[in-house]
């Protein structure tokens, strides 16, 4: 039977095969570590590059936290009672790079579980391209969907269909890139037991370092424009807006008093805001704007 | 009997007298304007001014809008139901200025009335400066202080502790700025009746003006460093994540169906994040972060 502490063990593992690989990648930058206890129980391992080659900003961060059931959980879960604990273990990615013309990426995978039994995986991986490059965004939503199809054989149309719902900015009314996978409280059914659903994690957390590593090899020489850089730092914008107002993993961590440098590495180094910018007609600012909606099929 | 009309008018003729002051004070840029209407009810006159002398950013905007009341606030007032309507009107005003230097500030005074016949009164002024400077935060709470001690005696204590407790941003422990005042759902007692209460709001109102404009003059033309300016850029992501995580101007906005690019024009030309950024010992910065805290007595 697969424990918390084999789960646990693996993420820091995908931890450091990712840290590698993205060190490789870049070929200059590298990873600073910082190891934390959380007051109320548990910690982490957090690794943040800063001003690499490629990468301008990336965090890749391992936590295994454990306390009481925090009260919005206890609420979503009516079994739970305040006497309760929870243990939560996971990794956690954002990569802002330098070059407009390399995307942003960002992927968590997660176990949860409490005292009542109750447990359940998560995670997600999505891809915020500053410029939308279609035979990127389908390289990448291929490498998911090769990946969960050898799980199980809905679970890529599902999953992607979570994730343009997820990723997606309602006062904007534009989804933050170009989606992925989002998957969240998969639990025991009498196909899929916990095994398999780890197996499914895994391949997706092993998705991550090569696909990404090809998308930052192939464009990270590209040349950008000034006009290209300030559209980066407004499309960065627009991310800080999904991080700090909408996302479940930043909400849950500012409210289980988690460690606020580490859940905060997701914002980008410069980020900026222009009062009502509106990309010029036929532009390549525009034509990005326009696959920013759910729906696409980039597989 | 006072109107909604009446104050809504006053509230126009505010963000007249204040845009003519701040144009005046930068001596080059100048304010666009905007007018717009929301599909509900209502609408606004928004005014940006941006790449100013002294001013990068800045938005002093007006609105009054109405609909039927919104569900969060049905449920916080029980004697409401859905068919029960709201008319909201006020001036909400946030400055970032290019030297950092000079502070940030903030103003807003509101109208609140529902159908049920309930009717209040809010606002607040706050200062947040990328270096503390006890002389300018000493000139703001005492003009606050002035203003405030002619309508009631206990408003400017009450209302400064309010403030401490309103612009803080709990998981960074700190407060946004050096603070000012904020009041809410001020509504007649036996003492102070609807004119008292405009009177009142109309002298915060009339307060900002005078006491901005010679903070910039003061400041604007202080030297500053490659270094005060990237101090500038992270405290202004701290603004960032306070607007967009807790203030509930934003989410009040965001949850009526407001006009996004004048409820975010609050949000800097540029702001950054640095991993875990520690002032140096003994430095300004390390001086600033340390009255970032509640309960000082600036007046």
């Amino acid at each position: 039977m697969l424990t918390k502490e084999q789960i646990t063990d693996w993420f820091k593992l995908l931890q450091e095969t990712i840290c590698d690989a993205l060190e490789c990648e870049d070929g200059e930058g590298k990873f600073q570590e910082d190891n934390w206890l959380r007051e109320e129980g548990g910690g982490g391992r957090t690794r943040i590059l800063q001003n690499g080659n490629v990468i301008e900003k990336g965090g890749v961060n391992f936590s295994a936290v454990h306390g009481n059931v925090p009260s919005f959980l206890q609420k979503e879960n009516s079994d739970s009672t305040s006497s309760d604990t929870f243990y939560a273990t996971g990794v956690s990615i954002v990569i802002h790079p330098n070059n407009p013309m390399v995307p942003i990426i960002h992927m968590n995978v997660r176990y949860f579980e409490m005292s009542t039994g109750v447990w359940w995986f998560g995670g997600g991986i999505d891809l915020t391209p500053h410029y939308v490059d279609a035979t990127d965004a389908k390289l990448f939503h291929q490498a998911l969907k090769t990946s969960c199809d050898k799980h199980k054989s809905n679970y890529y149309s599902d999953f992607k269909k979570c994730a343009d719902d997820y990723f997606f900015i309602p006062h904007r009314n534009e989804t933050r890139g170009v989606g992925g996978v989002f998957f969240d409280r998969l639990t025991s059914t009498q196909e899929m037991d916990k095994e398999k659903l780890f197996a499914f994690v895994q391949d997706i957390g092993n998705t991550f370092a090569p696909v990404y590593t090809a998308l930052m090899n192939k464009n990270k020489n590209k040349f950008f424009s000034e006009e290209n850089k300030n559209w980066q730092l407004l499309r960065r914008g627009r991310y800080v807006e999904f991080n700090l107002v909408y996302d479940k993993g930043t909400k849950f961590g500012l409210e289980t008093n988690g460690r606020i440098e580490s859940i905060l590495m997701s914002l980008p180094q410069l980020a900026s805001w222009t009062y009502d910018f509106k990309p010029l007609k036929n532009s390549e600012e525009e034509t990005t704007v326009s696959f920013l909606r759910k729906g696409i099929d980039w597989a």
